[in-house]
């Protein structure tokens, strides 16, 4: 395929965007560009970041591009514009370039993101490195990472660990081993396509939230980067902690602690949040009115650390993940 | 080296650009945009795009992100602001990731362009995606590839072919036996560290220029894009295009034509644009005051063709290079 038709592909769902001066096919993109920009970039790597024996092509496109709109979920942004630069392997043939680039449209489409550029060459590993723009239709409600203030209320969207357990049963399928196939499967895609939580990003924002970022590391990872950019304590109550149908049975199959794939590793891509206490009502209201749930977890509170609590009162350590050491 | 130092030693040399609201270190950059934004990628890969046995370090860095900068002058933009994303293989230590980020971090001292973001993840080989997002003083004055009109004057700026004789030097170092050693190096210089002709680019921009883009795939290939897009032939009289010294040499060393040096391969980064009849002499002074020359090499027609004419008015096959096929 050339670069040219693998480009046509991702871009044939492009919604019409107001401000697009320029689009495909020069040296560069022009915007017209009112108010904020918010910019975020997420780079997938073959045998890093997924392996294509147990992730379908377009489920590596559509990751890639819902991990990069993820970033503007957590800033509360409405999502723009995208350019995609693609790294292609010779092993790589024309259908999989277009089940690949399928993946990546489809979600620009559902989410109105027009590709606007990129650039395609060839690499000895599949690679994507996306960057999406993102645009606040109310500047002031952008929320950053440090706004946390102790006595906010620590919630987190939807349900964690799903994402882990389903990396396990595509890895060691025997873990699923009586689960019902739907469970599994709804494991499984959480894994290979996780959804970003746009619609609650900016519900979050306009409800008061202090601060926010999205699960990618692993709940203790990222409460540890809430907490260094706050400036505060982050405790959570492990209890609390809200896990996706089955992950549990997983755990178990796989003779883990299931607080451990909700806590220890990442890629749920939910929404780790702290509000003021008087706001949790209306933000718990107009989350769901986004169609995902919203959980109080824990607190922040006055201090550095990141502390997991468990029932019984005890500690547990955090454990993160650097993408460059892991 | 952990992911925080490594952008540490990118952004080290950060100017300070008001309407920066948020930068390195949240879920994503946050500016505060007037006007038009020009974006634009560049993807680099180990082993596609250069190695690492021929080319240092610091030279991989300052390439990725000049040659990103290189599209921004092809529209005629102001740099603004810079995104990285970076795959580094587990055999670069530290020092070599320092060496990088150093030749990233002065390309962007030089042209004051402030890295706001980006990503660093592991990889098989050494990846560099950079996004780089411009700014249009005069938003009326950004050149597209395609409003060349026919009647317009071709022309380039500096010189071409060293790109690709200083290729052949480092592949073949015997080559530039009997060369003298500075016009080698000049040679070497242009294919690991090319410049972007950001002063040149506005110069043009502001002078009419009416089609523009920068020789990456080579004066034939560019030549043919900007055609397309523009919807005219394009004639070039290869007698007229500009070789930088030690090109003729290093060709004849190498049993090839010195123009297919200059013409069917890529990566001198010059500026290819059209001009009305009546602005090429404003725009030959105010490129000139930039630093780098400007040279007539031919003309736009009615037509849709590229034609490379020899002195004796026979013609020549334009050879290009797609990225994907090359």
């Amino acid at each position: 395929m050339t670069e040219l038709a693998l480009i046509e592909r991702i871009t044939a769902r492009n919604p019409v965007r107001p401000g697009t001066l320029l689009g495909i096919g020069d040296d560069a993109a022009v915007l017209d560009v009112g108010g904020r920009a918010v910019v975020t970039h997420d780079m997938l790597v073959e045998g890093v970041h997924f392996r294509r024996d147990t992730a379908p092509l377009a489920s590596i496109g559509r990751k890639a591009l819902a991990t990069a709109l993820s970033d503007l979920a957590a800033m509360g942004a409405a999502p723009g514009e995208a350019y995609v630069q693609l790294g292609v392997p010779d092993d790589l043939d024309e259908a999989g370039c277009a089940e690949l680039a399928g993946g990546l449209a489809a979600v620009a489409a559902e989410h109105s993101v027009a590709v606007l550029g990129g650039d395609v060459t060839r690499a000895p590993s599949l690679t994507l490195a996306i960057t999406v723009v993102g645009h606040a239709a109310s500047p002031e409600e952008l929320v950053p990472r440090s706004g946390a203030h102790p006595g906010d209320v620590l919630a987190v969207t939807g349900e964690l660990g799903g994402a882990a357990a389903g990396l396990l049963l595509l890895q060691r399928p025997e873990l699923g081993d009586g689960l019902d196939a739907g469970v599994a499967e709804r494991l499984r895609a959480r894994q290979l396509e996780p959804e970003p939580r746009l619609e609650a990003g900016r519900a979050l924002a306009s409800c008061g939230a202090t601060a926010m970022i999205d699960v990618s590391d692993g709940l203790g990872g990222d409460a540890r980067h809430l907490a260094d950019a706050s400036g505060v304590e982050i405790a959570v109550e492990l209890e609390r902690v809200p896990l996706q149908q089955g992950v549990a049975a997983v755990a178990e199959a796989a003779g883990v602690d299931p607080h451990e794939l909700a806590v220890g590793r990442g890629e749920d891509y939910e929404l780790l949040v702290t509000l003021p206490q008087e706001r949790v009502d209306g933000a718990l209201h107009a989350v769901r009115a986004t169609g995902c749930g919203l959980t109080r977890i824990g607190a922040a509170r006055e201090g550095t650390d990141v502390l997991l609590m468990e029932p019984d009162g005890s500690r547990r350590k955090p454990s993160g993940f650097d993408q460059l050491r892991g």
